[in-house]
C-alpha cells in the first residue's frame, strides 16, 4: 500500500516557503499486533504548526492532527470504519500503533461534517472554551477583548462571551474580516489592526478597561493591553502568539512585571491537553451551541492533499477566514 | 496635643533623597464621634512605599503603616488602650476615624514585640503565605526560587517552601546576606546575584528546573527565570518589582509571550487585601511556626520617627538584613 507524506526538508526561516517541504511517497509496512492503517478525510491547519515544527529534526513529517478512517485493523479498541483524530502528521495514509502515536476516537459532530472534529468541537474550539471559560472566568457585565477574531479560536471566544453575558471586542486584518467578526459572530466592537491606533481604538472599544484578554497574537498588542487598557484583577489567557511565529527576531518591549504587582492582574498559558477532563463536556457545549444557532463558524475547505504546504502559507499570510482544513 | 509627620515635598526621582522628605509639627484636632487618637508604637519601612508614593500629590504625608496605641477614644470599637495596625503614614500620632482611615486591630503577637504585626504576622508574613501557597501552590519535592531572599518575605517564603518539603533557592545581594540565608533560614542553595551568572547560578541550584517562581525582584531576573528556568506549568507569584523601584526609566527585555503558551506557565500579581479571609489563619500559622521554631525572622528595630527618611534610604540600598520598624 502507497502512502504520500509532507517532510519538512530545513527549519522554516522566517515566513515558511513552498521549498521547505517535500512530497514523499513510501511503502506501508502491513499491519503488526495493535496496529491500524487510517486512511486521512481531512488535515488540519493551525498556527501552532509554526512554531512547534522548531523541535523537528529535518527530514521529519511535518506536524499535524487530522480525521481519519480506520480501514485495517488489527487493534480491537479501533475497528475498521472507526472515525478517528490522530495527531501523526501531514499523511495521506498511516500504518499507527495507538501506543506511539496520540490517536482518539473522533469528536461527535452531530449532522455536520467530520471536519468539524478539527474545529469547532476539536482542539480550536475547546481551546476557546477552556481558556476562556477557566482561566478567564468572565462574569457578566465583564468586557472581554479577544484578537485574530476571524479565526475559528477568536470567533468561538467572542461568541461564548456573547452567550455569558459579556462585552466583546475584536479585532482582524482585514475590512472583511471586521465585517464577519461584527456581522456573523455578533462582536460587540471590532476594529482593523492594521489600520489603527490600537490605543485609540481599544480606549473607544473599552472606555471602562477589558476584563479578560485572550491572546492569540502576543507582541506590542499584548503589552498595550497589559499598560493601558486591562483593569484591576484582569486575566490574561495566552493561548498563541501570532504575532512573533515567523519573525526573525526575538520581540522585545516594555517589562511588565509591575503591573502585575500593581493590578493583580493574572496571565496563564495553556494547552488543552492538560484539560482532557474537561474536553467531551466542552465539545457537546459547542456543538449544541452551534446546532441552536448561537454559535457561528466559518470553515474553508481546500482541496487536495498535494496542495497542503501553498495552504498553509496561504493561511499564516491570514488569507483565509475560519478554520481551514485540507480535503485529502 | 501636638503631632509629627513626614511630607514628601516631592515625588521621588531615582533614588529617594533626605531633602523630599520633611517634617512637619502640627497641632491634632479634638475628637469627634467615631474617631480616635492613636500613638504609633512601631513604623513599618516597606518596598511598596517607593512605587506607590507616585500617586501622593506635592505636599501629602508619605505613606506607611504603623502599630499603635489608642490613647483617646470616641469609638466603642476602639476604646482607650486598644493596639492597632493603621494605614495612617508616617505620623507619630494621629486622629483618625475608621471611617475614612484603613484601622483594623493588631495581629496577635503572641509572646512578641508588637513590631511583629508589621512583619512576621503582618503584611510581610501574609504576603509571604498567601503568594506561596495560594498562587504557587507548590507540591512536596517541587523547587522553590525566591529572590530578596534576606528580605522578610523571602526568608518567610523559603521557610514556608522547606516545611512544605521543597528544595529552595535563594539570593541575596552580600555574602553576609547569602551566608544568613543558608544558615539561619535553611536554604538549600544561595547566590549572589551581584557577582555571579544568573544563569549558571541558577543551573547549578536547580538542575531540573524551578517549579514556583516568587518574585520580589521583576527585571532581568524574572525573564531569565521565565525563558530558561521555569519547568512546564511553572507559576509565578508576583509579589514585588525591587529591581524597577527607583529606575528612571521603564525597564525593556525579550517578550515572553510565546513562553507562556509553551510551557503553560501562570503568572499572577496579587496583594494581600484581596485575601483577606485568608489572612487570620496565616497570621495565626506564622506564629505558631516561629514559636516551633520552624519559621525564623531577624528583625531590625532603628530607633526615633526623627531618622525614618534615612533608614527609608538605607532599607531600599539594601542596608538591613530582615523586617526594618521605626521605634517612634
Amino acid at each position: 500500500m502507497k502512502a504520500r507524506k509532507w517532510i519538512l526538508m530545513q527549519q522554516f526561516d522566517g515566513f515558511p516557503k513552498l521549498t521547505d517541504l517535500k512530497l514523499v511517497e513510501e511503502d506501508l509496512p502491513s499491519l503488526k499486533d495493535d496496529e491500524i492503517l487510517i486512511e486521512a478525510l481531512f488535515l488540519s491547519l493551525d498556527p501552532y504548526m509554526r512554531p512547534f515544527s522548531k523541535a523537528l529534526p529535518d527530514g521529519s513529517t511535518m506536524i499535524g492532527t487530522q480525521v481519519a478512517k480506520v480501514v485495517e485493523s488489527k487493534n480491537s479498541d479501533f475497528p475498521v470504519g472507526t472515525m478517528v483524530i490522530a495527531d501523526c502528521g501531514w499523511r495521506d495514509r498511516s500504518v499507527l500503533s495507538p501506543k506511539t502515536t496520540k490517536i482518539q476516537k473522533m469528536w461527535d459532530t452531530g449532522k455536520h461534517s467530520p471536519s468539524l472534529s478539527l474545529g469547532l468541537v476539536g482542539m480550536p474550539g475547546q481551546s476557546a472554551y477552556v481558556g476562556l471559560l477557566t482561566i478567564c472566568n468572565p462574569q457578566p457585565g465583564e468586557t472581554i477583548f479577544v484578537n485574530s477574531s476571524a479565526g475559528i479560536v477568536g470567533a468561538i471566544v467572542g461568541q461564548i462571551g456573547k452567550i455569558k453575558g459579556c462585552r466583546v471586542i475584536g479585532c482582524a486584518g482585514t475590512v472583511e474580516k471586521c465585517k464577519e467578526v461584527k456581522e456573523q459572530y455578533g462582536f460587540d466592537y471590532v476594529f482593523n489592526y492594521k489600520t489603527c491606533n490600537l490605543n485609540e481604538a481599544l480606549r473607544t472599544a473599552a472606555p471602562n478597561g477589558i476584563d479578560c484578554y485572550f491572546d492569540n497574537v502576543g507582541g506590542q498588542m499584548s503589552v498595550e493591553v497589559i499598560f493601558n487598557h486591562l483593569n484591576q484583577k484582569g486575566r490574561i489567557a495566552c493561548c498563541g502568539n501570532l504575532s512573533a511565529y515567523n519573525a526573525k527576531e526575538q520581540q522585545t518591549g516594555p517589562l511588565f512585571f509591575f503591573e502585575f504587582v500593581r493590578k493583580e492582574l493574572k496571565m496563564e498559558g495553556f494547552m488543552i491537553y492538560s484539560y482532557e477532563e474537561k474536553l467531551p463536556a466542552a465539545s457537546a457545549q459547542l456543538l449544541k451551541w452551534h446546532d441552536e444557532g448561537k454559535l457561528k463558524i466559518n470553515e474553508v475547505v481546500v482541496d487536495g492533499f498535494e496542495n497542503m504546504p501553498q495552504a498553509f502559507i496561504d493561511f499564516l499570510r491570514g488569507s483565509y477566514n475560519g478554520k481551514v482544513v485540507i480535503k485529502a
